[in-house]
C-alpha cells in the first residue's frame, strides 16, 4: 500500500472505534495531584502528514499535560544549542530499567543512559540552565516557534502540583549532583524540569511540534532547527528509548520512533511521513498509555507502514 | 541522495580505504581457542541490493565464523514454526547489559530479555530442540535455503573449541533450566547452541542469507519464509537489542537493523534497500567489530540512507 | 543467671512443648526429591556442654541431611589444610542475598562473598579436590575424627536425588569457573559438593562435631583440629553469614554463632559452653527452619546468654 | 589469659608504637570540607573497662567528630522511646554495600536493611523528629545523660559543612520519603541527621558515653537506659553491620561489635568487659579507619579476648 493511496482519516476513524469499545485497561496516574483529575475516557487522535494534511479524531483538540514527551523537546534544543558535547554527560542506551530508576545511575557514576529517562532528562535541563539566560522562558520560546504556535504554555498548577510530591525527582537530581553531573543548584534545574514536563499540548498541537523531526530538520516556522543527521539521531533515540523499560516492545509491535507520558499521550512519527498523536489517560503497568499503544500497534498493522 | 544515483562501489571503496588507513583499535575474541588465531588485519565489505547487485571491497570472499549473527537466524526458524507464542519465553526487550549477564534473569525469573542475547538464544534453541527431528541437520538445512546456498555449513574445530572452554554458557543454560525454562538437557541445547554459533560465511554469502529481512520475508530460493509482519519484527528486535549494551549506540551511528558476532562480523540491513555484511576481527570493549562499527557510520552518514 | 546453675533439660523442654504446641507454619523443601518425604512434624533438640554433659528432647536421636550445615565443615578442613590463603579465593562478608544468588558474582568478578553461600561453599571443595587425594573419602574420615565418631556418613540417595535437579548448582559452579576461581572440572567439584551436603547426623551427633568451635579448635578426639584464632574466626563467619539474608535476624534474635540448612537443622554454639542442635524440617521464606528460629530465640532470652 | 591479668596499659603502648611506626595508608575523608582540615597523623586509644578503670595513648584527649557512629547513639534513644514497633520501619540484616548505596532501597521499597547505613539512620532520625519536641535539643541532652557528661556537644562548622555538599543525603532521603518511609519534610530529617553526625568526643569520652552497652543497658548516670536484651541486640546489629560492607572482615578479624565513621573513630566493645575508642583519621576504601582497623586487630589477638 503506498501512502498517497491511504486514506487516513477512515483508518483512525476505524481503529479509534475499535479501540473505543474494548475495555480501558490501567490507571491513570495518581502520584500527581493535578493529573489524578483527569477524565480517564479522553481519548483522542491527531495525525498531520508532511504534507500539512490534518486527520482528527475524538478529543483531539483538548490540551492535556504531555509530560515527558517534551523530553523530547529539551534533548532537541540541547543539541541544537551545544551539539555534541551533550552526550559527554548523558549515554544514548536503553536502560532496561524504569523511568525513574537509580539503581544504573550508582554503577555508571552518575552518567545516566539516555536522554529520555528522568535522570538523563535532568542532565539535559542542567545544561540548558548553563546556555539560557532565562531556561523558563527561553525554552518555551523555543517550543513555541518550532511548532510556529504562540498558544502553547506551561500549566503552573501542574508544576506546583509536581513540586509538591517530587521526592523521587529531588532524590534523582541530588544524586546525580553527588555524582558532578549537575552544574547547577538542583533546586534550579528542577524548577526548569517540572516546568519542562508542565507543557500542554493537544493532539494537532503535539503533532505540528514534532513535524521537524519527520521533516529532517526543518521546523513548522521554516527554519532549520537540527541538520539531518541530529533529526535522524534524535528519532534513532526515541526508538530505542522512548517507552522506558517497554521500549522493545513498542518498536516491536508498532516500529516507529515514539516517545509517551504518564499524562496519557504518546507521539510518534514516520520520518518523511508524519507524526502521530494520541491520548488516552489510563497507563498500563510499564506507564505507557494503554489505548495509545493498542492505537498504534493496529495503526501500523493496518497501514503495513512502519520503519521496518 | 536517491538511492539508484548511489554508486556503492565507489562508496565502500572509499570508506573502505579510509578506515583501512586509520589505527585499528580493539583486541580479537580470545577466550574461544580457534578464534584467536583469526588474522586480526582481515577486513572485507560486501553490500547486496533488493535488486541483486552486489559490491565488494577486501577479503570479502573469505569464510568467517559469524557467532551471534546466527542468533538472528534462528530466532526466524523458531519464529517460522511457531509463531507468536514463542514470545511466552523470552521478551523483546534490550537488556541494557553485556550479552552474557545473568544478573536479569534471576531478578526476571528465567525469562531473558530478548532473543539475541547469549540467555534468550538459548531458548529459542530449547524450542528449535523441541520441534526438530534433527536439530542440527534441520537448521543447517533451512539455512542453506534461505541463502539458496548449499555451500553454507558449520565448523567442527569452531564447535570444539567452544565446548572446551564454554563455562558460562553452561552456566547460562543450566541457570534457565532452573527456573523450567529449558524444557531439553541443558548438554543437548548447548550442543545445538555451539553449532549454531559456528556457522561460517563470507560477506556476500552473510548478505544473501538475510535479504529476506531486506525483502519482506521473501527468501533467496523464492519463498515467502516469514510474514511481513514477522520479517518487520525481527528487524525491530535487530534495532534494538543486536549490539548488547552498545545496540542504542549502533542505532544511534548507524540507524539500521543489524546484528553483531564476536568472530568480528556484522550484518545490517535497509528494508526495503540493501543488506551489508562488514568483517574485521578486532572488537572494542562492548565485544563489536571496531572497524565494522566505523565502516557502517561512515557508510549511513555517506549515503544519507538511515531508517530514521 | 550463671551457667552452672541453669538446668538446661528443664529449659530445653518448656520450650520444646511450646513450640510444638504453636502453629508450625512454613514448607519443607521440595526441590532436592528425596528431601520432600520427609515427615514436615520432625522436631529434636540436642545441647552438650563443654563439660560433655548432653540434653535431649523430641526427635534427637534421628538422623537427617544437615546440608548446609556441612559447609562449616568444609571450611574448616580447608583452613586446617591450606591456612589463610583460602581467603584469597573467597570473603569474609554476608551477601545480604539468598543462598543461591549468581548476582554479585558477578560484579565480584568470581570471588564468592564468603564460604557459607553455594558459591564460596564451591570454591572450598574446589580447593579441597587440590588437596585430597581422594576428596569424599578423605573428608569423611576427617569429619568421623572430629567428631569422634565412626558411625557419620554420606546419603547416597540424597546425592543422587540432588544430582538430578542440581542446575541452579550446576549453573552456579560453572559461572565461577568461568571467572577462573574454580581450578578442577566442575563435575568433579559438583560430586563433592554434592556428598558434602548429604552428611546424616542425629542432633546430639551434629552438637558433637562441632564441638571443637566451642572448645578453641579441640575436637572429641583431643587434637588441636585449628589454632584457637582460627576457631574464633569461624565462629565469626557464621555469626555474620551463617543464615543467608537471615544472618541479621539471627544474630539480633538469638545472638549465637550458627548455621542452617535446608534439610530442616540449626547448628548454634556458645563459644567456651555449649553447642546445640535443633532440627524440624518446615523452613521459612528465607530458608531456615521455622522451629529452629523460634526455639532458639525463646532459648537465649531465656538463658539470658548470648554472646552479646 | 584472664582478663583480671591483662595489664591493658601496657598492651595498648605497645600495640600503638607498633602501630605509630608502620606506613599510615589511606585517604582522610574530603568531601566535607571541614573534615578535610584534620591532620592526618592523629592518633589516639582509649580503654574503659566495666569497672570504670581507664587506659590512655596517644591523642586520646582530642576531640574529633564522631560522624556515624552516632547512629548507635539514635538508634539507642529511638528503642527505649519507641520500642520494637521501629523494626517496622528499618531491617537488622547487613547490605553487603556502601554506606550510602541507594540500589537496595529500590528493590526493598525503601525500607532500608539496618539503622547503621545512612538510609536506615534517617528513618531511625525521622522516628525521633516524630517523638521529640526539640529533636536536636532533646538528643544532645540524651546522650550527657547516657554519657553523664555535659560537655559534649555539636559541632556548627561539621553540620554546616555537611549540609554544604550533602547531596547524597538530600537524595538518600528524598528517595526513602517517596517510598512513604520518612514522616517529616526531609529537611528537617536531615538537619536533625547532620547534627547526630557532628557529635563530637574524645576517644575517652566516647567509650564512657557507649558503657551503656558494655553494662547492659545500665548508663553512666546509673540508669537503666536499655533493657538487657535491647542492649545485646544493638551490640548484635552493630556485630554484623557496623562497618557497611567490611563489617564481616571486622567481625572475623576483631571479633567485636563496634562501629566506624568517616572522622576516623572507631569504637568497639566486650559485653561485659570494656569499651574502647580508637580514632586515626586516614581510611581504607572501604571508609573505615586503616590504623583505627590494625590496632583493634592487634589487641585482640594480642589479649587473646573476642567474643567468639
Amino acid at each position: 500500500m503506498e501512502q498517497n493511496e491511504i486514506n487516513y482519516q477512515v483508518i483512525i476513524n476505524e481503529i479509534y472505534n475499535t479501540v473505543k469499545t474494548q475495555e480501558n485497561i490501567g490507571e491513570i496516574t495518581t502520584y500527581i495531584p493535578e493529573l489524578a483529575k483527569i477524565d480517564p475516557e479522553k481519548f483522542g487522535v491527531y495525525l498531520t502528514t508532511i504534507d500539512k494534511d490534518g486527520y482528527g479524531v475524538g478529543d483531539w483538540q483538548t490540551k492535556f499535560s504531555i509530560q515527558s514527551i517534551s523530553k523530547v523537546l529539551s534533548l532537541s534544543a540541547a543539541y541544537k544549542l551545544i551539539g555534541d558535547q551533550i552526550w559527554d554527560r548523558v549515554g544514548v542506551e536503553p536502560s532496561g530499567n524504569p523511568f525513574n530508576s537509580l539503581v544504573q545511575l550508582e554503577t555508571d557514576d552518575g552518567i545516566p543512559r539516555n536522554p529520555l529517562i528522568n535522570a538523563g532528562a535532568m542532565v539535559i535541563c542542567d545544561m540548558l540552565v548553563n546556555h539560557l539566560e532565562n531556561p523558563i522562558d527561553d525554552f518555551l520560546r523555543f517550543i513555541r516557534k518550532i511548532a510556529n504556535n504562540p498558544a502553547i504554555d506551561y500549566s503552573k498548577s501542574i508544576v506546583e502540583s509536581e513540586k509538591s510530591v517530587g521526592y523521587r525527582n529531588v532524590a534523582l537530581c541530588n544524586f546525580i549532583k553527588s555524582f558532578d553531573n549537575i552544574d547547577n543548584h538542583p533546586e534550579k534545574v528542577l524548577n526548569f524540569y517540572f516546568h519542562m514536563c508542565s507543557l500542554e499540548m493537544n493532539c494537532q498541537e503535539l503533532t505540528n511540534t514534532f513535524m521537524f523531526l519527520v521533516n529532517g530538520g526543518l521546523d513548522e516556522s521554516k527554519e532549520q532547527v537540527l541538520s539531518v543527521s541530529q533529526a535522524k539521531r534524535i528519532n534513532a533515540i526515541m526508538q530505542t528509548c522512548g517507552f522506558y523499560d517497554e521500549s522493545g516492545e513498542f518498536s516491536f509491535k508498532v516500529g516507529l520512533p515514539g516517545k509517551s507520558g504518564v499524562g496519557g499521550g504518546i507521539l510518534a512519527l514516520h520520518p518523511g511521513k508524519y507524526s502521530i498523536a494520541v491520548w488516552s489517560p489510563k497507563l498500563n503497568h510499564k506507564g505507557n498509555s494503554y489505548r495509545g499503544m493498542k492505537f498504534l500497534e493496529h495503526f501500523t498493522t493496518r497501514t503495513k507502514l512502519s520503519i521496518f
